[in-house]
């Protein structure tokens, strides 16, 4: 993409409204913008690292094998009032009449009407085990909306339910999950950690959240610190096999918030030099929660034995837009984004120092051309600007790698690569830089 | 995928709700439930078409320049009274209030939103010709929805907005959207004639609609035969060039839909060999609505003299939701839906006749195993089921190819290939079956 061709409305004022670093980031770097109280647009940048998460979320989703859906986001109030969650939801849920009266509300989330689903065409337990799964635009109507995407009223959000004949299934289902989020987060670049959490009006007994390192999270965390070092399960791992091994092996290691943290406990299971106290910001949430939805809504299916059973369930959030924001939180510096390379907007920028000569315009193409034939997405700087303004741009927008052409370095035959999570820069000859790139 | 494993809920009954065959077909073949009324959940199959059709949209509108960003659902009522279009949209726009009794709207289209966003970043003309667009879902109350998701009142449709300094300029945008469409729609295998259209409530005075032919369409159309044999520009296609010649050699010829029909124009400028009265579905719209926008919004650019202008706007929808009901409408038979290979939701359907047979299960296994490394998406029908029961689903759902595998075959060596759309079939070796999918 040649930047001159592009839309990519870089602020340089910091805008007073943005009270943490990645709402500041996200709208100086042209990610985002507010367009009511918690509901944003998603400028071109942005798009794409919404694009990207949502990728990876999805790849893992469907490697652990869950079937991708896609629900819609109103959803008729009835739906709500069959498990008693109309009334219990509270005003964070956006209620709305149509032309003909009929209550309709905006999906928080949407056990109930997967439940609907499931309900309408499984009846066999020989259908079972099965998660359905979306990506799909949520909505909570905060009272104080802030933290741009990380706390928003409109966001997006993919959701799990798996549907199990029983307890030994669910647990199975529930540890699948597990297991593809380490690979799903890991994959962005974080560092995560699944901690033991309260099942809050979603219900169930058995639920963690994951829970994102950031110097700047918006709460405490207590864990153990060989919790950080655990290898994540490689793309081969086989999610038919038991992966209780995998998950107890973290479970067994203390893991708590500050809302559900015990000192004592914390220190008396966790050896002094091992004990981490950090902070954190959820990402995801994992949840067993039973028959809660399939007894009110009557999802039975018939079992081995004849005889019908209400079918054990399970619901797996993601915060695919909040990502966006804790990705940032957990990565940048001064200078602005760093992102890690499985999300980044763009794989390399390209900066041509001097459009308009010849040979650095010729260089700069020949690198545009190959990389972009190798596949590599390039964010090409063409702009008729001063250097210090492209870099502080390209800094500040954080993709991961900066090719600088400009003609003091091309009468040695030579670009700077420049690492941006490093600030690393190396002087090399365009061959170089082309294969360094076009191999991975 | 393995169909034991999926969810592919098809139905044995016709569904009595369903007044046009698409619909009918969409709820048999286990693409769609109605969850309210004109709200439909995407289930896995119909999922898959939705996103392939999607992504079609989404590199022709990148082929011809244009950006991708996402505005949300939810917009704020101030934007749509600085228009005047708040009091102008009537009863189809579906009003919220919030819980601070703050007004909002379901987005059914997004000028006034994109124009805001236009405006507060872009002040030269430098920046332009820019395209701005993303896929959404937008919400219309109609007062009778009905033909499933051809006329649902949640729909997913790509709009994309252009921007330009004069008229000219936008004549060219709006030269770039009208290829790109002709571009897009023949690639879901849709024969779509480009129609001169009533501009409504989008306003301006250019304006063409994109119809597809289809025997069950929903309003009659008339035009000329040479509409139908002109050659698509191909993927190389420049769109920096002048495009005025393509569009041209359409817009010079006749073609109405019936509401707009002028029966003595037709015949006047029709030879009566070339005259075609046929049936058609809208899939997508294209307006030049010039500063209908940008005026009452103040969207104004420095021009090249220093003076400020309103910019010069198109607006360019699609229906994405829509076309999968459209594409079967136009593609379909007795025996269910014939998806076009770049819409259909798998690739091959692959039959194993006799699970639990050996050899029978080796050779299916092998065809699975090298069509998914070849990149081919394959739904194997590996569930102890009847044959006609197998046969009748996959013709039902409509995947382009059948690859059947039965005992009988395999003691010669032999599989069964079959064409869904002309119900061709042969006989040829495993190797060969492989090698006819894996190479293209």
């Amino acid at each position: 993409m040649r930047l001159s061709r592009y839309f990519l409305p870089v602020l340089k004022e910091t805008p007073n409204e943005a009270q943490i670093v990645s709402h500041r980031l996200m709208l100086r770097a042209g990610l985002i913008r507010q367009e009511a109280a918690g509901i944003y647009a998603w400028l071109p940048l942005g798009f794409r690292v919404l694009q990207k998460i949502e990728q990876i979320v999805r790849e893992e989703m469907n490697r652990a094998g869950a079937i991708e859906i896609l629900m819609p986001t109103l959803q008729p109030a009835d739906l709500w009032r069959e498990t008693g969650r109309y009334d219990a939801y509270g005003p964070e849920m956006l209620r709305i009449k149509d032309r003909q009266d009929r209550e309709l509300v905006y999906g928080p989330t949407n056990e109930d009407m997967v439940t609907e689903i499931f309900r309408a065409y499984v009846h066999s337990y020989k259908a079972l085990p099965l998660n359905l799964y979306h990506t799909q635009w949520k909505f909570r109507d905060e009272v104080r909306p802030r933290f741009g995407v990380m706390r928003g009223r409109e966001f997006l959000m993919k959701d799990a339910y798996s549907f199990d004949l029983n307890k030994e299934g669910a647990r199975r289902s529930y540890n699948r999950m597990y297991v593809a989020y380490l690979r799903a987060f890991s994959r962005m670049g974080l560092q995560t950690i699944p901690m033991r959490a309260e099942t809050g009006p979603i219900g169930g007994d058995l639920s963690h959240e994951f829970i994102v390192l950031a110097e700047t999270g918006e709460s405490g965390v207590f864990c153990h610190k060989d919790l950080l070092d655990m290898p994540i399960p490689g793309a081969d791992i086989d999610f038919d096999s038991d992966l209780e091994p995998i998950v107890s092996q973290r479970t067994k290691l203390y893991a708590a918030t500050e809302d559900v943290h015990d000192q004592a406990r914390f220190e008396r299971e966790v050896p002094a030099d091992k004990r981490l106290s950090a902070r954190g910001i959820e990402v995801g949430q994992i949840f067993y929660f039973g028959t809660k939805y399939s007894v009110p809504m009557k999802a039975v299916v018939t079992g081995p034995d004849g005889r019908d059973v209400p079918i054990e369930g399970g619901s797996y959030g993601i915060g695919v837009s909040r990502l966006a924001g804790a990705i940032i939180e957990a990565s940048h510096d001064d200078a602005g984004i760093i992102w890690p390379e499985g999300v980044a907007p763009f794989d390399i920028a390209l900066i041509n120092l001097k459009p308009g000569d010849a040979k650095v315009d010729a260089a700069c193409e020949e690198i545009y051309a190959k990389l972009t034939a190798a596949k590599k997405d390039i964010l090409y700087d063409d702009r008729d600007e001063r250097a210090g303004a492209k870099f502080a741009s390209m800094d500040l927008i954080g993709i991961p790698y900066q090719i600088v052409v400009g003609p003091r370095g091309l009468e040695k035959g030579l670009v700077e690569v420049k690492v941006r999570a490093t600030g690393v820069k190396d002087e090399v000859p365009v061959e170089s830089a082309v294969a360094r790139f076009a191999k991975t």
